[in-house]
Parts: structure tokens; C-alpha cells; sequence
């Protein structure tokens, strides 16, 4: 092709017919290309002058409107090139990505240099002639999303974040790279650098976001989209690379992107050949392309990464022409391209090139620059993002007052949802029990939950990882999120809960209003562990519904109980591990997960009957611990009995045979950890009195970490082998879960 | 085909040509068989004079015997069938499987007799046609194995090794089934049944465990066959279902088995199209069989399992004739064939089908019997895998006291793998080290310890998920375990964590004397924290080698720093957790960990450089706790400072300081709380007397946990937050893990 055609092939791409002022498609093989006036004057306007003449240019073209409406092809809005943009122009600004994560992790002397290098053409096409954002509002609602699940490559995205006119990324942002304290971190993170989507480094977490994103995209679309108004349209692109792909969770992601037909997620795997152990040959020989055609994708081979910029481009056009299929375009690239003697080799995948060698990639590239060096025409270049991003927004912006003017209602819960803003008394919805209410397994109590939520927090979706009827997981309202029936809120995930995690993690953080859920046994926390810490470490407020939360389910034996998994998110940072011990508690979880929009939530329930115990209270839950019963005058019971859970009411029950006996006793449901250790030092000592010193804690889970709370004299019961198989009943007793074995500990104290 | 052409079917996979004694092959329509003469003699025979008549009948044929070898068909040496098996007495025996689960499942009222019913036919074949076993010895070494990925459907497996005769299941049993102590739990468990191989249920789990299984066999194939002495020669049969393929483990594993290239390795896919939440079209649509195919594998599609005895038997005939594959048979079936209002239905996966459907089923499938009952002809029909599983474990002893003779050493070596014993002395080969020794990563340490061991264990194999120059795990004297070179022992597992873990506990529960250690950075145990637990619960004694296990890796970030992992671990059961400080107690850990076959060790091990301690020792480490250092006299010092793994070195130096300031001080290493545990109460009063109460500890990780041991008047320094990008020395200074934080906090106790 000749060069002129890239240009031809952007142009196509953002979606205008080739003007007449250019040279006709295909035609013209001059390498330089002039496009139509009009392109130009929009950036001399401010953005909402621009909005409004650019709306009437829309206006006035209103059958080719509707046709790019129709048609598979729906990028930038306006035209997004400079006068001149020549092959060789491309390229300088691919290297100039190049150099910045050369330079970058030289200075660090730490990183990986090799992935931007050979993935810088497909970063160049995608931030500077595909993708529509808006750089001084990275959170405008409806750009686009790309997602880096080769997250080690950050250096790629800090490049044209800093390139595109992110405040977030400035050049001495990126010679601060991996620094304390910079906004380059060692891999990307949304919580440190704004126009950042999602935390990624973790192989295979990315791709699965990515998913979420998409996922939202659709069902959003499904729900407020008009046929006068389509108000939320956009791509979500990913790059992954082979370790994402080697790692299970991609597949169940992809299994699902394929069934739910997520034609807007174009994925660009780069196919470099090359892991930290070398070649991909000595472990990954599997076909990629026909897996993914299998699993329902669209596949196209861009064979040459490294300088067929029109053959990337071609692939993004055939990718948006298939809207019914997500695509995998598989790029063949070479890692650390340039580098003449470390190209291609596991050498330049995760550390700096070292001095010669940067001298060598510069000779090489014709590099002549300093280090950091962006030249002038190149920024020049990509200054235009500024003011185009303000247009496409302002633009946006435009068509949402009309909306908001013609579809008040669906106006007002995309709102909700865009901005993360929780209706009004929404917490009004949550139901209450006494202790007349019938005794209930809390997977029960959590479904009336949910169901009551679902009909006030538009933003409520997810599923269970075919384990619904199970989990009690199903909105009743709704049907369930499909290829055909996007618009619903019920997600079937499949037995996938690695992937349904990460997937929730990109629905959190498509927008702050999105609230979604997801749910399994407890026990396959350990399936998903991975995604579930990234929620907590990006900031995603997913619910986790934990069904089946103990030795209490029985039959099924040691592989579904759990045992040690309460303590082990107890110690995860930034996560609420809630145990919640009857239908009170419940409400009071699902209160704090709602409220807790940057902390993820994970609510442990039961799956037998547990009676509606008195004193315990959604405020009480607020407080993550807290006093259920007394009977002591003063603030000195002779024994604390701590409880969560299932084991309250056991707890309760021993305090009454107890108090029989004449002992004061006080009954303490410890809900949540992390919330009571954020409670003052005044309401703790309140609830444990340091001067009391009998504690007896009991918990169907390890008592590994209850010496917290029962101190060196007290006792924790509870369970430090693996479960097993028999009759719920029949296993608390014999594993000593039980009132009279609280009697008899509370007696030898 | 006709009903007979089974029987010819069946008889050719035994490896016989059908003899001339019956009808020819494809000829014969009648629905009865007689069977050469000779196959009959063979049960009145003891095993061992079979066994040696045996041996004759095959030298006498020893162009037919070497036809076989190098024929793709290699099964049962033996003739298996009575004299008249017709088509409707497989229908009887499948029935009898299905209704003893039935029975089982409806007396438990609880357990899935929807797979059993399905699968019945699948079950029969190999376990009365194909499989290669001896009941009453379930460890014979050269058995094939047979895994139930969908391990919810154990009722079909405990029917099968009822049938078969072995001891651990008794028709008393399968009458105790998910019962307290019984031998018939929940899910298979291979430590509660012999006879069941792996323990599955968590799905995925099981299909990875095969994958293992296989490889163990062509490894030790590979390393110990001669020309004249196959001595290592079986397969390995899967059946996993459709949650198991949607787990993204068993994308992992059976993308490495079709890399691989491990053609004994044969997977029944049961295509029932239910699973939990219904029909598999709402999350699973993808094309399996073209997902296999583009993993390298063999696929088979029988249409139909339910009844279609020849076509699983043709498909079987047809999987062992491609050597150079694994083989997926995808198998239709109708979950709880046989229950007319149930079947294909979510409602007969999980639950008794009901004491009116059970009438039901009974009259549909003329199933006249009480419950429980084994009719007559069917026992006889089975009973003889007694004595010809003696004959071909007689057999195979025969053939291994021949290799002996001919290959000594081999043998030995095989004798060892096979035994679980450790050749005497081993301990020997671990490495030690001085004050004087350089400092160094416990990583490279760790690299010192395998290397040494891998010279006298010779069961010694792993490897990383292409980390292995990070996690330091390759044995430089061996090569890469590939499919053209089987016989070396450095594994290449690819980025596939979860995969990784569960291949390696197939790899243990192969031979005693495998010793499986996998790699990757202690962070992403949560990718494979499922696979972990699995090895923990089924006593598998896996080796986890995990690198870069604290925020002392520096620059990568939190994504990649470890901080609420230890104690996750501290509190699995059956596991051993352990953090070596330097090159003693690495060796120590090595020590330990080999020496536990039936517990999983984790090893967390350091990125950066550590000094070689005073005090420390291999002596200690198998303490889990011990004094390094104390400068009190009598049993009494001012304070107890505890430290592990890179924070010992720490710990020792605020020691040295507080000493030159006039405090006693004793400096104690607790590099495993679980073997620390299991000492005397002597002796850990000794080490953390009650009487000294100024304790700090200091970890870089979850203080949680720490309290233990602390006490309530102590004070634990350690990280409660995600970790941070930046050099490692700046992170542990910013976080406060420096000895001059632990002489302030002397200080303020």
C-alpha cells in the first residue's frame, strides 16, 4: 500500500467519507495529504462554540448520519489530523513513544522497555488517529476505554498519556518513573494516575476488565440508547500480550465476550514470541487466533506489528465492521523493536537496555535526541487532543441535555450511574426483621436484599458463577443479561469466578454509579483471590455475595468448606470482610457495601436457617462490632462472648445458660473487623473493656488472629483442620461448635 | 453396528486379535460371544502361577508381542470378559451403577445423581473393558489412572470401585455415603477412599491433576523404559463435564497437555448441556471441541453417550491408536438418563431425585431391584478384576525383577520413586553457610538447595510459570521436560499459576517418590490458591518455591507485593509456611519440605540480598521457632524481638544496638508458626517465656496474626496497607521496617 493510504485508512476510520478536498481514495500517491478546511477551524473554537456548529454540521448531513449511525463503523466525531501527516511523520512519533519508555526505565533502571518498543505503532494509531477522549476530563463519561493488560508495558501508556495532553502525566512524571511517591508507577494504576482505567500487572486481569467495560458499554447502551439519541457509545480496547494469554482467566473472559457478543471490545494481541523464559515455543504452541475463533471472536492477523501502520489500521476498520463479535487482532510484533542487538529477546522484556545499548536502539532509529525529548512537531502534533477532547465532550455534552429534555426518567438513572450519586433514601429500601421474623439461612436474607436494592440503585447488576439458585443471587425484576437482551441486569457468568471477578472490576470502574455483584461458595474466593485483591487495591467497590460460608454446608465436605478464608481477607488491605448473623446484619452489610463505593465488600452467608437474634442492628453492623446483650451493671460483665455469623446465636445461646447460672455476661457480634478498627479508641474499649479479660470467641473458621480480640487469657473456638462431609449438624458438633462447649470453656476461664 | 461388534470392540482394546474361537470380526450378528478358551483358564489360576504362564503365553508370540508394543493399542494384557457378555448385560451392569448411586445419593438425601445416571455408560466401559487395576492393590505403580474432574458425580465413581472389588467401598459404604467418618464423602477424596486418585470437586482441580498424572507417567517412561522393557506404561483417563471446561485452569493445563503432546492422557467431556444454573446456552456456547483442537488436541465426538456402547468404544480405540495427542472425547449425554421427568434438567445435578421419581426411574429403566441391591450376574461378571488385577500386577512385578537384573541402578532409582523412600543420606547433599558467606537472596539461595538436591533426589522436578530466571528454579544439570524430551525434569509451565499447582499435585499423588516444586513470585499465589489448598487437604507434598515475597521487590509495585500472604497460609491447614532469613535456614526449609510428603511446604524466599546470620541453622528451622541470639542470663531478657525471613537480619541488628545500650535481648527466628506449633509446651516457654512480655515483632506484612505471639502488651511492626512503587530500601524505610523502628518501639514498651 502506499503511504498516502494510512492516512486514507485514518480518515476512514473516524468515520468521514474522504473529502472531496483530498485526493479520492485510493487514488493519490502523493504522501501528502490535504484535508477538508473545516477540520480545521473547529480547534480555533471553544468547545461549546464548536458543540453547537458541529451539531449543525451533523444536522445537516442526516441521512449520512443515520447511515454512520447504521453502519458498523462509529469512531471520532471529528477529523483529528494535522495538514500534513506523512508516513515518516508516524514515525517519528512512534519512536518519540519509543524513547520516552526508553528513557524512562533507563533512568529507573527499572522496567520494561521491551513492550512499548514493539507496541508503539498500535499506541500511536489508537491515542492519536482512533480513540475519542478527552484529556483534561479523563473521567468524560463516554470516551473510550483502553485497558493495558500487559500491564508491565506501562511506559507504552504513560507515553501517550503524557503525548495526548494528560495533566497526569508530565515529563517529569515519566523521569520520576517508578519512583516513591511518582504518578508512573511500576505498572498501571488507576487509583495513581487519572486517565489510567484500571490497575493492571497481574497477567490476564486487564483483558478481563476489559470485558466489565464492555460489558457495561452494552448494557448501558441497551438501556438509555434511543433510536434519535444513542447517548453511550464507545470502544474499549485492550492490548495483552502472550503471559495474558497463557493465563486461564483470559479465556473465561474471552469464553464470555464471544457469548455475549461484545462487538465493541477489540482486543490487539501482541504476538511477540517472546516470555521472561524466552521463546513462547518452550511452553505456548497452542493457535491463539483459532482458539479465539472458537470461542466466538472475530480474528484478524496483522502480520507486520512493527511498520504496517495501515495494516493495523486496516484491522481496527474490520474490527468495528463486525458488530456482533468481539475481535482479536492478533499483531506480530518484535519486543524492544529497534534495539539492534537486544530486539527479540527475553533481554529487553523487564529491565533497562543499559547505556550502549540505548545509544545503539538511537543510532539504529535515528534517534538524534536527548533523553525525554519530545521534538516540537511532534508535540505540535498531538496538542490538537486538547481541544478536540474538549469538543468531543462538549459535543457529548450537547446531546445529553437533549436527552435529558426528551427522556427525563432514563436521563435522571444514567446520571445516577455517570456520576455515582445514590438516590435519595435509598437505604429507606432495606428490609428489617424482629425477633419474630421467621429464622432464615442470611443467602436468603441477602436475596430479599438485593431485590429490594435492585428496585432503587439503578446501577445494581451482576451474577453468580452458575451457582445462582444457590447463592440466592437472581433479581426477580429482571431477565438475564444476554446477547439479545443486553439491557437486563441479571449476569450469568458460567463457572468462571476468576474472570467474574475482574469482570465486576471493570464494571466498578466503568462508572461510579455502576454497583455490581457477584457471587459464589466462599471457599471459591480461592479461585478468584486475584481479582478479588485487585478490587480492593483499585478502588472497585464490588459486592461479593459468599454464599455457603462454613462447615455449616454440610455434606458437600472439606473442598467446598471454608476454613481459613475469613482471616485471610480480614488481612487484606482495603477490603470488608463481613460476616453478618441474621436478617438485621445482613441489611446492615449490604448498607456499608453500597455505601463503600472505593472498597470492595465481601459478605460471607450462610447457607442453613439462623434465627433472628435480638440486639443486633444495621447501625450495629456500621460499626463493625458491637454489643448484642448485657446483662452486667456497669462496664464489667465477667465474660465477653464474641461472635459472628452463624456462631452469634450460639454465642447468645451460651450467654443465656450462663446468665441462668448467675454470670454476667456480655454478647458481642464482631461483623467486621476492619469497620471496628476504625471505630475511636473510646467506642472500642466501650465494647472490650481492656479490665475484663475473660474472652471467649467462637466462629466456625480458623482461630488463627482471634488473639486479637480474646487477648492472652481468653479462648478462641473455632476450627484448625479442614472440614467434612456429613450432615451440617452432625460436623458442629463433633468440631465442638457448640453452646455447651462455650459453657465448658467459659467455666475453665 | 450390531450389538455383538461391542464385544469385539472391547476385546480389541484389551490388545487381543479376536480370536478365531469366535465369530469373525463384523461378521457375527448373533448377540452372544464365545471367548477364546484360554482367557477362562486364567482366574482359576493363583496370581502368581497365572502370572508365569502368563509370561509364557506372551513370549510365545513375540512377533504379535512387538506388533503391539509399537501399535498405538496398548491395553489390558488380559482377556477380560465372561464367556457371554451381550449388549443387554452392559445395560444391566450400566443400570446397576446407576441405581446404586441413586440409591446412595436418595438415602443421603443430598449429593448429584445426575452425572452418575449420565455417565454410567462411560464408567462401565473403562472401569469393566478398558482400565488396567488390581482392587486389592490400589497403589500398584503401573495402574491407569482414572480422575472424576467432576468430582460432584462420585457416586459413579464409588459404584465403579464397588463393583470392581476393592475394599473401600463396601455396599455399607456407599449406604454411608457423605455420612461422619464414612469412606464415601461428598466429593473424592483420595485420602479417605483408596482406589481414588486425586481429590476433586473444586472444578478444573481434577482435569489439571490428570494433566499431571500423564506427565508423571511419560516422564518416568521416558527416563525408564528400555527397548526390551516397557516397565513404565499406563494411561491416564479424565472425565470432566462442562463447569469443568469453563474454568480457566483446565484452559491452562490442557493448552500445556496439548504442548505437551501427552497421547495417554484421554478426557471424557460430558456434554450434558445443564449445569447449576441451567441449560449451558445462558454462559457457554463456545465450541469446545475446536477450543481442543487449536490446543493441540486430539478430538472424538460420540453423539451418542446414553446408550451407544460401541461408539465410546470405537472413540476410546481411536484415542490410544494417536500417540503423539491427549484426546478429548466429547461424550452427548442426557444428565440422570433413565428419570423421565427429571432428566435433562438442572433439578437432577444436585439433588435425591425423590422417593416418586426414584419409582419412577425404576420403571422406566426395569430396574426391579431393591435399593442397594447388586443382581447376581452382575457381581460374577466383576468379580473376576480380582484375580486378573492380581494377575497383571503379578505380571508387571515379574517384569520389573527382569529390568532389575538387566538395568541396576534404574531400577534403584525407580525402586525409590515408586517407594516414597528417600535414598539414605540425601540431607547430606544440603548446602551450609557461614557468617563469612556472602550475603545473598534467599532466591539464589533456594537455586543452591534444588540444585544440590536434584543430584541425589531422584524424583526431584518443577519449575516456574516462566519466571524461572526470577524465582532461580532451573536444575542447571537437567534440560527443558518437552514433548520431544521427556526424560529431563525442568518443567516450563508457562504463565498458568492455577494450572501449575494442580498439575503438580497430580505429579505428587503419581509416585511417593515424586517430588513436584513449582515457582512463581509469592503474590500470585493467588492465582493458584485453589491448586494450594487442594495440595494441602489431599496431603500432596508439593514444594512451592515463592520469590520476591515482600515489598522488597521494589519498583514492581503492589500488584506485586505481598502483604496479607503469610498469614492467608499461616492459617490453611496442612500446610507449612515457611520464611528462611538466610542460607542455613533456606536449607532448612528445603530440609523440611522434602521431608514432608504429606504436607505442602510454601517456601517464601527474598528478591534482594540477605546477610548470613549468626545463629541460625537447619536444626532450628525444623523447630519452626528458635532463639538466634540472647544476651540475658537465665531465661529473663527485657524484651524478645521476632523476626522472619528478611526482617530476621533487622530484628538481629536493633538487638545489637539495645546491647550496646545495656538491654538484654533475645533475638528469636519464627520462620514456621505451624512447626513452632508442634513443639512441646517445654519447649515454647523456652523460647517465648510468659513471663517477658516486651515483645516486638517485625515482618514486612499483615501484622494480623501476630498478636499470637506478641501478646497483648507487645507490639507487631509490619505493613497493613498495599505496598508502594518505589526501590525496595525506600518502601522499607518509608514503611517504617527499619531497626531504628524497632528500638523505638523498645523504647515505648
Amino acid at each position: 500500500m502506499a503511504a498516502s493510504s494510512s492516512v486514507n485508512a485514518a480518515r476512514a476510520l473516524a468515520g468521514f467519507a474522504v473529502s472531496s478536498h483530498g485526493p479520492p481514495s485510493g487514488a493519490a500517491h502523493s504522501d501528502r495529504l490535504t484535508l477538508p478546511a473545516g477540520a480545521f477551524a473547529l480547534s480555533s473554537l471553544s468547545s461549546r462554540s464548536f458543540s453547537s456548529s458541529h451539531r449543525f454540521l451533523r444536522q445537516a448531513h442526516p441521512a449520512s448520519r443515520r447511515a454512520a449511525a447504521s453502519a458498523p463503523i462509529r469512531a471520532a466525531a471529528v477529523e483529528t489530523l494535522e495538514a500534513t501527516v506523512t508516513e515518516a511523520f508516524v514515525e517519528k512519533s512512534i519512536n518519540t513513544i519509543r524513547f520516552l519508555s526508553i528513557d524512562a526505565v533507563e533512568k529507573a533502571n527499572s522496567g520494561h522497555p521491551g513492550l512499548p518498543m514493539g507496541c508503539a505503532p498500535m499506541g500511536h494509531i489508537l491515542y492519536d488517529e482512533v480513540m475519542r477522549y478527552n484529556p483534561k476530563n479523563p473521567y468524560w463519561f463516554n470516551r473510550d476505554r483502553f485497558v493495558l493488560s500487559a500491564g508491565h508495558g506501562c511506559m507504552l501508556q504513560y507515553s501517550l498519556l503524557h503525548l495526548a495532553g494528560y495533566d497526569s502525566v508530565q515529563i517529569e512524571d515519566l523521569q520520576q518513573f517508578r519512583q516513591w511517591g511518582s504518578r508512573t508507577p511500576g505498572h498501571p494504576e488507576n487509583f495513581e494516575t487519572t486517565g489510567i482505567e484500571v490497575t493492571t500487572g497481574p497477567l490476564g486481569q486487564g483483558i478481563a476488565n476489559a470485558v466489565g467495560l464492555a460489558l457495561a458499554e452494552r448494557h448501558l447502551a441497551a438501556r438509555f440508547n434511543k433510536p434519535d439519541n444513542e447517548i453511550v457509545d464507545h470502544y474499549t480496547y485492550v492490548i495483552l500480550g502472550d503471559g495474558c494469554q497463557m493465563e486461564g482467566i483470559s479465556n473465561e473472559v474471552c469464553s464470555l465476550a464471544g457469548h455475549w457478543g461484545l462487538g465493541k471490545l477489540i482486543a490487539f494481541y501482541d504476538d511477540n514470541h517472546i516470555s521472561i523464559d524466552g521463546d513462547t515455543e518452550i511452553a505456548f504452541t497452542e493457535d491463539v487466533s483459532a482458539r479465539f475463533e472458537a470461542l466466538g471472536w472475530h480474528t484478524i492477523w496483522v502480520k507486520n506489528g512493527n511498520t504496517g501502520y495501515d495494516e493495523i489500521r486496516a484491522a481496527i476498520k474490520e474490527a468495528k465492521a463486525v458488530t456482533d463479535k468481539p475481535t482479536l487482532i492478533k499483531v506480530t510484533t518484535t519486543i524492544g523493536y529497534g534495539s539492534p542487538n537486544k530486539a527479540n529477546s527475553y533481554s529487553v522484556h523487564g529491565s533497562a537496555l543499559g547505556p550502549k545499548e540505548v545509544d545503539a536502539t538511537r543510532q539504529n532509529l535515528g534517534w538524534p535526541y536527548e533523553p525525554f525529548h519530545v521534538p516540537e512537531d511532534v508535540k505540535k502534533h498531538w496538542s490538537r487532543h486538547v481541544p478536540e477532547g474538549a469538543a468531543l465532550e462538549a459535543e457529548w455534552n450537547a446531546k445529553f441535555v437533549e436527552y435529558e429534555k426528551k427522556y427525563q426518567d432514563d436521563a435522571a438513572e444514567l446520571k445516577s450511574i455517570i456520576s455515582g450519586e445514590l438516590p435519595a433514601g435509598w437505604e429507606k429500601a432495606l428490609p428489617t426483621y424482629t425477633t419474630e421474623s421467621p429464622a432464615d439461612a442470611t443467602r436468603n436474607l441477602s436475596q430479599q436484599n438485593l431485590n429490594a436494592l435492585a428496585k432503587v440503585l439503578p446501577g445494581l447488576l451482576g451474577g453468580s458463577a452458575d451457582l445462582a439458585s444457590s447463592n440466592m443471587t437472581l433479581l426477580k425484576m429482571f431477565g438475564d443479561f444476554q446477547k439479545g437482551t443486553p439491557e437486563e441486569r441479571n449476569v450469568r457468568f458460567g463457572v468462571r469466578e476468576h474472570g467474574m471477578g475482574a469482570i465486576c472490576n471493570g464494571i466498578a470502574l466503568h462508572s461510579p454509579g455502576l454497583l455490581p455483584y457477584c457471587a459464589t461458595f466462599f471457599v471459591f474466593t480461592d479461585y478468584m483471590r486475584a481479582a478479588i485483591r485487585i478490587s480492593a487495591l483499585c478502588e472497585a467497590g464490588v459486592i461479593y455475595v459468599m454464599t455457603h460460608d462454613s462447615i455449616g454446608l454440610g455434606e458437600d465436605g472439606p473442598t467446598h468448606q471454608p476454613i481459613e478464608h475469613l482471616i485471610s481477607f480480614r488481612a487484606m488491605p482495603n477490603i470488608l470482610m463481613l460476616r453478618p448473623a441474621d436478617g438485621n446484619e445482613t441489611a446492615g452489610a449490604y448498607k456499608v457495601a453500597v455505601l463503600n463505593r472505593k472498597r470492595p465488600s465481601i459478605l460471607a452467608l450462610s447457607r442453613q436457617k439462623l434465627s433472628q437474634l435480638a440486639g443486633t442492628s444495621i447501625e450495629g453492623v456500621e460499626k463493625g462490632g458491637y454489643i448484642i446483650s448485657d446483662n452486667s451493671s456497669g462496664d464489667k460483665p465477667d465474660l465477653i462472648l464474641i461472635g459472628t455469623g452463624s456462631e452469634l446465636e450460639i454465642a447468645a445461646k451460651a450467654a443465656e445458660e450462663l446468665r441462668k447460672e448467675g454470670k454476667t455476661v456480655r454478647v458481642v457480634s464482631l461483623v467486621s473487623w476492619e469497620l471496628f478498627e476504625e471505630q475511636t479508641d473510646e467506642y472500642k474499649e466501650s465494647v472490650f473493656p481492656a479490665a475484663v479479660t475473660s474472652r471467649i470467641s467462637i466462629e466456625a473458621g480458623a482461630t488463627l488472629g482471634w488473639q486479637k480480640y480474646v487477648g492472652s487469657k481468653g479462648k478462641a473456638i473455632g476450627i484448625d483442620r479442614f472440614g467434612a462431609s456429613a450432615p451440617a449438624g452432625k460436623i458442629y458438633k463433633e468440631f465442638g461448635l457448640t453452646a455447651e462447649n462455650v459453657i465448658a470453656a467459659a467455666k475453665s476461664l
